[in-house]
């Protein structure tokens, strides 16, 4: 998407396929900060320290880590053990050991010296095809708004928790490409953007890219998308999602669960947006089973901003030693869930529906 | 309440009944600030500024305003202005009104000459009968928890949002009074603190004074109560409120229905703290006649911490330019309350019953 009017996607490859070059998404909204990382340890620390974030952006950016390890040292050990550390860099979102087993799935069949060339092949293979995923999710999505446009006048309110945009992703974002391509469409469209603490990707992500697209938005607190959809002002939620369950619960970003709550309450459509590589069949209670990561407290006691000259800045918010918890995740189950919004179309987040999605084959 | 050991309250008359003392609470959890207020326009702006904030405290800062106007000219029109000014200085909370209309009623059937000390007492009667009802609010709320505790091992885990403690009222607070008299009672307790955005009152006031008076206690972000409470983590929800209409709809900080919501999805109880002098039998429906004060969207793009050196330091947060909505408070349906803890016991949240308790006089 853009970024001062100029196409860019959130990760791609040097020219000498020597580094993966990325967005430090820590230094949005003030700075587009470009980091160049040549090593594994230094994807970890990308992934671990949400250099990038974003479910399908982690996948990709393990799968070039990967690639880097191919490069440096392609024995089977070499690439299981790189593969292990990048994979507990994040333990929530699934996609990280979905791209993970894909490499090793792709690389270790083959003589050690074709592995690092086919590494890059197959990293890039997982970028464009979640580029092709989103714009696709994007696509079904746009149905269901120009729908919601059609029963209404004025523009189409969309509320979105946390960063589902173009750079949670490569391109187009899972729950921001409805809105993407609604806006090309020509859609009057307009998002509440949820500011999502404690890391405000909200604040800091989506109302940022929203407005590098022009895309008209507000951003509110956590605390008022309730109000919001009592005072009838929003139409939909569509948020994106780190893990669905066989029975289609949706593991995402802390707070999903109260808007999914809100929207029952109001009657309004809750849609996730899911790329088929978040689904995890493995797992039949998302409640029970999914892992949640539990962050920092200082994620809560103190926040970075932009001070009055420029710098970035950290204050501290709560009382000296004060205790915090701060899990990063919750469940919505699957009964608050309108629809999932997936590549392959929107299905009810049901697992006899979820079964036969996986089963087409991809 | 105890602030470094020492009881305090959170306004008193100077002893020349000269001025108002108040602790600006804008500077807690880092700094214990005491101002002194010696004209309604200095308790307007410790009013609307937030100097003071809090429905009960708000009500009694309020009442010593009109003291203050007393004492410099107490004529008929001088205090009606005054009350004029007084109550417009915050939209929502019913008890601005209540206690500028018990004020009213009190001082112009007087003779001019009598106004100012009738005023002083006045006003010190409200405070001292906002303590009372908070006590007694305390021991109602605290037989509630002393059931929860018979029927569970650990702590009783208590979850509030915003701040409803004693910062919130002259003294003890509402929602908070029960977690202090089930401490004073030896019980084990420990409180969920929601920092409650975009103000922080959870983070910087509640999580203060619950640390002053050595009660366990966490923060969390606004997002997390759902899932605690789906991971079984929460016994009961308490909030306070700023009007809660005759048909039991409760109006209170921005994020309570949220809150409603997952404690009704979760079975657990969800009780508000409500003196009488909240409840506005004037209106019947909350959602639709309540006012809801919009406030600044500097609150949610930038926000204020401390810095290094130990000075306050504000940061911005939002992308430059970036539209922000900043509704202060919502309504949670009567539906959704379990009961009502009033000074004179604990109610259910539905019209007959705030009747007949309105009836029963004070």
């Amino acid at each position: 998407m853009l970024v001062d009017g100029q196409p860019r996607r959130s990760l791609w490859p040097t020219a000498a396929l020597d580094a993966l070059q990325v967005i430090d998404q820590r230094q949005l909204p003030h700075r587009v900060s470009i980091e160049r990382l040549d090593s594994v340890e230094a994807v970890v620390v990308a992934i671990r320290d949400m250099w990038v974030r974003g479910a399908p952006l982690i996948g990709a950016t393990a799968a070039y880590g990967l690639a880097l390890q191919a490069r440096a040292d392609a024995a089977d050990a070499a690439l299981q053990a790189a593969a292990q550390r990048l994979g507990a860099a994040r333990p929530t979102a699934v996609n990280l050991a979905w791209a993970l087993q894909r490499m090793l799935r792709r690389l270790l069949p083959l003589e050690r010296g074709e592995r690092a060339q086919a590494a890059w092949q197959e990293a890039s293979a997982i970028a464009d095809e979640d580029v092709a995923t989103n714009l696709a999710i994007g696509g079904h999505g746009l149905a269901l708004l120009t729908e919601l446009a059609s029963r209404r006048s004025g523009p189409v309110q969309v509320l979105t928790h946390c960063n589902a945009g173009w750079l949670a992703t490569v391109d187009w974002g899972t729950a921001l490409a409805p809105v993407y391509r609604a806006k090309a469409a020509g859609l009057d469209i307009h998002v509440w953007v949820d500011e999502t603490r404690p890391r405000n990707q909200g604040a800091s992500l989506t109302a940022w890219e929203l407005g590098q697209q022009r895309v008209p938005h507000t951003l509110v607190a956590d605390n008022a998308g309730g109000h919001l959809m009592q005072r009838g002002l929003v139409d939909v939620v569509i948020v994106g999602c780190d893990r669905v369950s066989a029975s289609g619960d949706v593991c995402n970003k802390i707070g999903t669960y109260l808007k999914a709550l809100a929207a029952r309450d109001n009657g309004l459509p809750f849609y996730v947006a899911m790329p088929l590589s978040t689904l995890d069949l493995s797992l039949h209670d998302g409640l029970r089973q999914i892992p949640i990561e539990e962050r920092s407290a200082r994620e809560l006691t103190h926040i970075r901003g932009l001070g009055r000259s420029g710098e970035w800045v950290e204050v501290q918010l709560a009382p000296d030693g004060c205790a915090a918890a701060n899990p990063a995740f919750d469940v919505t189950p699957a009964s608050l869930v309108s629809a999932l919004i997936t590549e392959r179309g929107v299905v009810p987040a049901r697992a006899e529906a979820l079964r036969s999605l996986a089963k087409q084959g991809g």
